[in-house]
């Protein structure tokens, strides 16, 4: 058996996207700048792609811009918060993915940007008290970067709670989404939210493709110059074949939301259960029974002689896992989340990520796995 | 019949190319970036694409950087110069694609950069006294960025030339190869070349990716911050398909090179001798029977009294050209390739670009349709 379980990595292709794509790439090729029948063709299908995005959303088309990833997406709202609308301090948290990180740390090194980290506390959350007593202690231009869910350890945020106290404080908020686009309904109309950040392949897309949600009241300037495309604000030729699978993939997401959600509610709770039979004393990075994104199950494991390995044994026996993320897994530093929660668990940390097309069976195996890897090596 | 004559805006996807994209996409997801084998398997994929591509190029696969677009590359090579090298003046040209004149612009007006252009011939060719000229006159630490062909008007420069003045002035050259990567071989090797840019989707690969070449003598920080991909300087999961698919487009090419360059020159000289006989006062923009690129031919055709409806009326009539950039031509605002060349010719400006999908049926077709608007129109 093969059980791929790290679906906060990537996903797999929806066979629907992979069709639509497939179509495409043999039909379509103009270039939308082109103002001849190939150009408005494709023009269109962007455009139709926009739109439908921007209705999952309830927001305009023209809040939408498409970029190549969620990375990009989470640059251009931070780098261009700085450049274009003076921003002089940047809430984040330690737990935040590197694209929010690095780039807000580029601008507290370059452009003098004030960069003020949130607690978190030992069970991932942030800590909301904390986050007041920030926002209350400056008058520099703010904005606040902080992740829905935490794309390690699973760890929400409450998107209203925090979007209507950083509007109650007259600072700028932008969310990394990449893990949570497409798997719960968003209504952007309610949420005070300047920018979200989202990627296709963490929803059955392909990669290479995403878009940053940008509110119609902010106004910045283009991160990558050139062309005119994404109404001068994205210059390069649109990826067409990306775009309109994007918007495939998220309405089959929307489309069968609630039967996704519970039945890989169902596969994480299910994991839980058989988790916590072998390993009683089981410890979990982040609060996966509390306010946890679904697909997401951080753990540790007892300790083995085998701990570096133990990835790489599973993987052999047909697991694929995830040790933290994957943006940080080619590294060998450690995971920053983890580290940042101040855990110094012993053990093996595991991330056991789920999707619509994992089964229970996968989870009995993977059971049946660890059960022989412990035998051999406790 | 339906004629595309604006491969320089874009091209059709070559039928291999889309073959091999659809089974990646059905049967490939892993992110290269994870450990176990879905991801060992798509870093593999990435892996030996970069090494084909180091391959044609005669470089190392270190010095190959996959971006979203020929766009990217561009703005990654002049921004991070200034930022990470010290580069306080560009010498470009006014007829650059926007990529790199707007991004030297950026340099200019928020770096500090001093940004000097390159006188620019009538007849599209860059001027080489007067780059000598600049060169010999500042001790600043610069970049050239000079575009090896001209998009619009198809004028080459010769880069083993541009790049040797480069080096014996100790100053870095950026080239934008968009239009010519995968047109001609390149020895990177014998070339004094620090960056040249890449877009597959002008060749037969798919939209939204491309590459940088980073000579490995230069040393740049990443523009795109957050994971380690591309090992640390472009962060954002890998477009595994598109990477793979620029990959064969590039193969593709190379192997039938001399064949395809015969074919479409073959075209392009038969559309001038067919519009000289229709129109012998035609007038060239640029110089396509000199230093030209093969696929392009610029032209400004007999004023007409529905100038402005031109290109639409080519459409109907199911030609498709462009009058100058795709890239520009959403903008309404007239080529400013044209425009830096100083003519004021009245009558329509039309950009005919060729690819090896098209035949001399094609040209006829073209120019019985021309025949038919100057009957009705002149």
């Amino acid at each position: 058996m093969k059980v791929y379980f790290d679906n906060a990595a990537t996903t797999q292709i929806d066979p629907e996207v992979s069709d639509l794509m497939c179509e495409l790439l043999r039909n379509q090729f103009g270039n939308p700048s082109s103002v001849h029948r190939y150009g408005r063709e494709t023009k269109a299908l962007v455009e139709q792609a926009r739109k439908q995005i921007a209705g999952y959303l309830n927001v305009s088309p023209s809040e939408i811009y498409f970029t190549a990833s969620g990375t990009e997406a989470d640059n251009m709202a931070i780098r261009c918060s700085v450049r274009d609308l003076g921003v002089k301090r940047i809430i984040s948290s330690a737990i935040e993915h590197h694209a929010v990180l690095f780039t807000s740390e580029e601008g507290r090194d370059q452009q003098n940007v004030q960069l003020d980290l949130v607690n978190v506390q030992e069970n991932g959350y942030v800590d909301m008290e904390h986050l007041k007593l920030l926002l209350q202690s400056s008058d520099k231009k703010t904005l606040v970067s902080l992740m829905h869910a935490n794309n390690e350890i699973g760890n929400l945020i409450d998107l209203k709670e925090v979007g209507d106290l950083c509007a109650e404080h007259g600072v700028l908020f932008h969310t990394d989404t990449v893990q949570t686009m497409a798997h719960y309904e968003f209504d952007f109309e309610e949420l005070n939210v300047d920018f979200a950040a989202c990627s296709a392949h963490k929803f059955h897309g392909p990669k290479g493709v995403g878009f940053l949600y940008i509110n119609k009241d902010v106004k910045i300037n283009p991160m990558i110059l050139g062309g005119t495309q994404e109404r001068n604000m994205r210059a390069g030729t649109e990826n067409i074949y990306g775009i309109c699978a994007l918007a495939k993939a998220m309405e089959i997401s929307h489309r069968d939301m609630k039967e996704h959600q519970d039945h890989i509610q169902g596969i994480k709770n299910y994991m839980i259960e058989k988790l916590e039979s072998l390993f009683p004393d089981i410890e979990y990075n982040g609060d996966p029974k509390g306010n946890s994104l679904y697909t997401v199950l951080g753990v540790t494991l007892p300790s083995t002689d085998m701990d570096e390995m133990f990835i790489f044994n599973l993987d052999i026996a047909g697991v694929a896992v995830s040790g933290g993320s994957a943006c940080s897994s080619g590294s060998n530093i450690g995971s920053h989340v983890l580290n940042a929660l101040g855990k110094d668990s012993k053990g093996p940390s595991i991330r056991f990520s789920f999707g619509r097309f994992n089964t229970i069976e996968e989870v009995d195996y993977t059971i049946n796995v660890l059960k022989e890897l412990y035998k051999v090596s406790v």
